[in-house]
């Protein structure tokens, strides 16, 4: 009697942990086939679109292998109540019992409540995306951005991020109308599909998604400033489209749902954009600018404390309305900057590593879930028509994004973005994480459920055709010699990068980058280096250097000791980034892999910062190993008609100081 | 209209945000508070018990500080139903919503529901605690196990762990039952309390917590041996405490609950032990087994892996209806045994850094929230009379189970288990997070309520008391001169249990440790170093070495080509330990965490597996670091008038293979 709600919860707790072993088990077996093709060296799909397969293939077997039939115990009440609560007390015969509301039921063809139990314990509270899974994501984004040249194109990225954003959304919208209106006078639509609807539509699938374009793109190792361009734009455009529709969701007026323009609601729409993009922005900053510089002893204290303060970066900006993704990302990329430095060697591995692997287990959770929801999710509308319309207005918005806009950033731009590159930008534009989310988050009425259906179809699409087809079609773009996909092409194309690199090196020495940068960069750069980064974190030039004379005691008071110690061996602004080659290649290991463990172990031992992010010194590095192994020249086999086998002398590596050259050692 | 349960959604989302954020700040506040202690060396109070003191500070606050009068959206129903179903679907005009029961609402003074909206969010359904924050901190244990110790005193350990656990739970039982019949008789009792309540309680409170141990015990560097009896303990304790509380339960014959022996029931109870003790083990050890050999190339897929296997080990043993808890041990302690050998360096760093991160988390969330309970928890039921036998109980449940096991264990031991030493272990028991989480599982009945708050005082008290208490007390056994606390005390006692390290080497040099191990462990060690290390790992001897002739080809075909290799340098079995020195110095940094930190460097860039885990070999480390600073003597300031100076002449540090002594090359 008295035990009842124990044995209940238990029961109902082993049904649970059922289901959640469903997904750990689909994870598993997608990083086991990851390995596979890793090992095999199989690249023709991404793994995303394999966690996606394997979320396939059991949402299949659960629609239609397992029927378990709906627990007798649930009861159906029929009250008068005329909305639903988020908390329901219950008196059952005088005591009170909690319940909180989980979502609308989905309801079959007939209206009906659908009865298969199986399906409704696997759907997850959509909440789940946006408060567990996408905040890793978002912040490893953030965390591993290369800032350096992302903040030499931040122009670009903004125009790219903020217009191009808006741009799409607002023609996705358009040509969404259109084909809601056209679909409304053939009588194709099957309930209310208002305008507002067509924007928020607009801005959900305008989101790219940067997890792709990451793995693919550090994959290929293409230039360092496109690659930041995308990158940027891809990380931003999330942030975008989240306040974008949120700001969509409050335009439309309360109760009346008709598609009138109106001035003022589109104003405070606006104004609502505004606010909580700049009061996350502030926010995910303000706590990036935190910064704990005497717990060094402590690498799990410190490491601990690191992974709380992005957390409740994204809590508070959640619970003071902001959009917490947003916070969270501005905190990555601040803690970056700063908080990195100020990290023991110790826990910068730690943090490093655990956001790598929370983002690489949330990435491919997702992604699984994602394939599961196809079959699934019972409220699918798939309408052809719509979807037809849909893939057009992505492929027109991305379009009206792209060209116009590299058009007129190119007439201010001294590094031209080329066509191609163009081509590459219009194609690498995947939709994805975010996405998905957004759309999941409200499926309740008609026009959201042909929405979620159709955002799937899209995110499935551009995974797996454009996803799978970047690689390939990068280097049509890119390199028209490319012939074949063997391992020697990767050698080739290393070196085709090796040689573009070394090129771009000797036309502009890399130490003056900062005199050839817009001013804006150029005085930020300056404010950064001499008055941000030693206030903030151990490396820069200690204050009583850089601020004038008569403030010399408040320096003293503001210049942490160590700072003075690391005088004589500033560490270079471009050394900060934290996704490192060696990272990458970790991440996706491949040839390289030996090198650099080795070149790692050589950095920490002698205990200098080692060498950059640059895509040059990662082939340094590279050309350094493969020196180790051959001797001190480089012969790298090239079996390409048109270009003779190269041979490269390289520079001796810069020993690093205080210890001798590695080799003579051994 | 159609955004109501949108708008709603993200209503309900940013109280929930500001209530995790609660706790986020609890933690960070922890953390920067244990780095002060640290810091400063302060020690007289663990930092389990600190941030149990945060959490009733806010408990507090919340209690009387704050008033937030429930949701006027809550609506209470009055329906027909004669039980408490799972999920409820409501039938909002049409619309079918579905609920979740969260549990019964705890009721004030006047048996209403009470109306602080806060103090109900703040409370957390109890299930999070065993199946996120529980699991996370009893791998850790597992992982970090010393085997080596643990297996030689697994006949002592199993004794203490299960007969001992069961003599305390009886004990503490029929006390109880004394004091509840007495209660009852006086007429002090408000509800019903039964014998199995008594049982119950019992179990619950004899599970001792291994977090407090481990902790103080690393610090003190105490006797390894012991320290392994105390620790293997508190471990398996609270695997035995979990099925033991759970058979009670299934005992409890349902619908009637009479206090009648029935001998039938009890055999039952018996066999559910037994079945679900074995049947966790089972699980757990089976997927330690499970090995992942060729994913060593990938860090990233491998510490992924290596997670998600131990948490479906968990979610596997629970689907089943055996104890997820048990099973994550044996896992935990299985994959340090075998798994761990084939993971790659980098993985083997990751992994523990992971979950050394993870239960250090999970600790201070429960013991913060423990606090937090203490006022925010509607339901309690202080009673005096009640609370004062149940401390008698647990005193007397202890000693029952120390004194006794520890003289009949003595007759069989060689190495004695002191009378001191019996103490030490009376007073170690603290409880923590295992008993908790059992207690706050079930709260309905009166029973359940009296038990809870009771169990709470408990766990404060040992924590408070004994925990503040253990490290002097543990002094004053040991070490009778033992005097003040300053800082060159603890160079005094390290100096001592160097000497005693020094002796006991000298007693029984180490290598011979196998010869005079009782005889299961002797045939346990070879089988396992001669066929399943071989077989499951890379470490240990080819099998084509240890196999009969005859089994050649089936050898050749289970051997690994990596084990060929490491032939040469077979890996002592005491070096496989997980929990190395340097990592508990990390942990609780102290004087010798320069030490360590050089000393891992020199182990890694060497690519050995460094100084084993044994109490001596640390103390040997922390010695040669003393000899690097002055000199080749080491010279320890001892002002005790009993005993001089020590001056001891160490032995030069064995330098690891294909590498000079660290001193000359620098």
């Amino acid at each position: 009697l008295d035990y009842f709600p124990f044995r209940l919860a238990e029961e109902s707790h082993r049904q649970d942990s059922a289901n959640l072993l469903i997904f750990i088990t689909l994870l598993t077996l997608t990083i086991l086939t990851i390995w596979l093709f890793k090992h095999r060296r199989f690249r023709f799909l991404h793994e995303t679109g394999l966690a996606m397969i394997y979320g396939v293939l059991v949402g299949v077997i659960l629609r239609f292998g397992v029927h378990v039939p709906q627990n007798m115990s649930d009861v159906i009440l029929g009250c008068a109540v005329n909305n639903s609560p988020a908390t329901l007390l219950v008196n059952v015969s005088g005591r009170f019992y909690e319940y909180t509301l989980k979502g609308e039921v989905g309801r079959g063809k007939g209206h009906q409540v659908q009865d298969d139990e199986m399906l409704r314990k696997v759907t997850f509270d959509p909440e789940v995306f946006f408060n567990i899974l996408l905040p890793p994501i978002i912040f490893h984004a953030g965390y591993s951005l290369k800032r350096r040249h992302f903040f030499r194109n931040i122009g670009s990225i903004l125009a790219y991020a903020f217009v191009g954003t808006v741009i799409s959304c607002f023609v996705i919208g358009l040509i969404m109308y259109g084909f809601v209106s056209f679909m409304k006078a053939v009588g194709q639509l099957g309930g209310d599909f208002f305008f507002t609807d067509c924007l928020f539509f607009g801005a959900i699938v305008s989101a790219t998604d940067p997890v792709t374009v990451l793995a693919i793109f550090n994959e290929l190792k293409v230039d360092v400033d496109l690659y930041a361009l995308l990158f940027g734009e891809s990380v931003l455009n999330d942030a975008v489209a989240i306040v974008l529709s949120s700001s969509i969701v409050a335009y439309q007026p309360a109760g009346d749902n008709s598609h009138s323009f109106e001035a003022m609601a589109m104003l405070k729409s606006f104004g609502v954009f505004l606010g909580v993009f700049s009061g996350s922005f502030a926010l995910g900053v303000a706590t990036g600018f935190m910064t704990f510089t005497k717990l060094r002893d402590f690498p799990l204290l410190e490491t601990a404390l690191f992974f709380l303060m992005s957390w409740s970066t994204f809590l508070l900006a959640e619970a003071c309305g902001f959009t917490g993704v947003v916070a969270v990302l501005f905190c990555g990329i601040t803690q970056a900057h700063y908080t990195f430095n100020n990290l023991s060697p110790d826990s910068q591995d730690r943090t490093k590593q655990l956001f790598e692997l929370l983002n690489f287990l949330a990435e491919n959770f997702i992604f699984s879930y994602m394939g599961l929801t196809l079959f699934s999710f019972q409220s699918h509308v798939f309408n052809p028509l719509f979807i037809f319309g849909a893939f057009l207005a992505v492929f027109l918005g991305r379009a009206a994004n792209i060209y116009p806009l590299s058009f007129l950033l190119n007439l201010g731009r001294k590094n031209k973005i080329g066509s191609k590159f163009q081509h590459v930008m219009m194609f690498a534009g995947l939709r994805g994480a975010m996405t998905f989310a957004l759309s999941i988050r409200d499926t309740a009425t008609y026009a959201r459920q042909m929405m979620f259906s159709t955002t799937l179809l899209i995110v499935f699409f551009t995974v797996w055709i454009c996803g799978g087809g970047t690689t390939p079609m990068l280097f049509c773009a890119l390199h028209p010699i490319y012939r074949t996909f063997n391992q020697k092409f990767y050698v080739k194309v290393t070196v085709f990068f090796f040689r573009v690199g070394v090129d771009s090196d000797q036309d502009s020495p890399r130490r003056d980058t900062k005199h050839e940068s817009a001013w804006p960069f150029r005085i930020w750069y300056n404010f950064d280096h001499n008055y941000l980064k030693p206030l903030l974190t151990h490396s820069g030039p200690p204050l009583t250097a850089t601020l004038p004379t008569c403030c010399g005691p408040l320096a003293r008071c503001l210049t942490s000791p160590q700072a003075y110690e690391n005088e004589g061996r500033l560490f270079d602004d471009d050394s900060d980034s934290i996704l490192n080659d060696a990272t990458v290649s970790s991440m996706y290991a491949d040839v390289t892999v030996s090198t650099d463990a080795s070149g790692r172990t050589v950095n920490r031992s002698s205990g200098t910062r080692g060498l950059s992010d640059d895509c040059v010194d990662h082939d340094l590095a590279l050309a350094e190993h493969e020196v180790a192994i051959r001797g001190t020249r480089l012969v790298l086999p090239v079996d390409d008609p048109v270009e003779p086998p190269t041979t490269v002398t390289l520079p001796s590596p810069p020993s690093p100081p205080g210890s001798e050259p590695r080799r003579q050692r051994l």
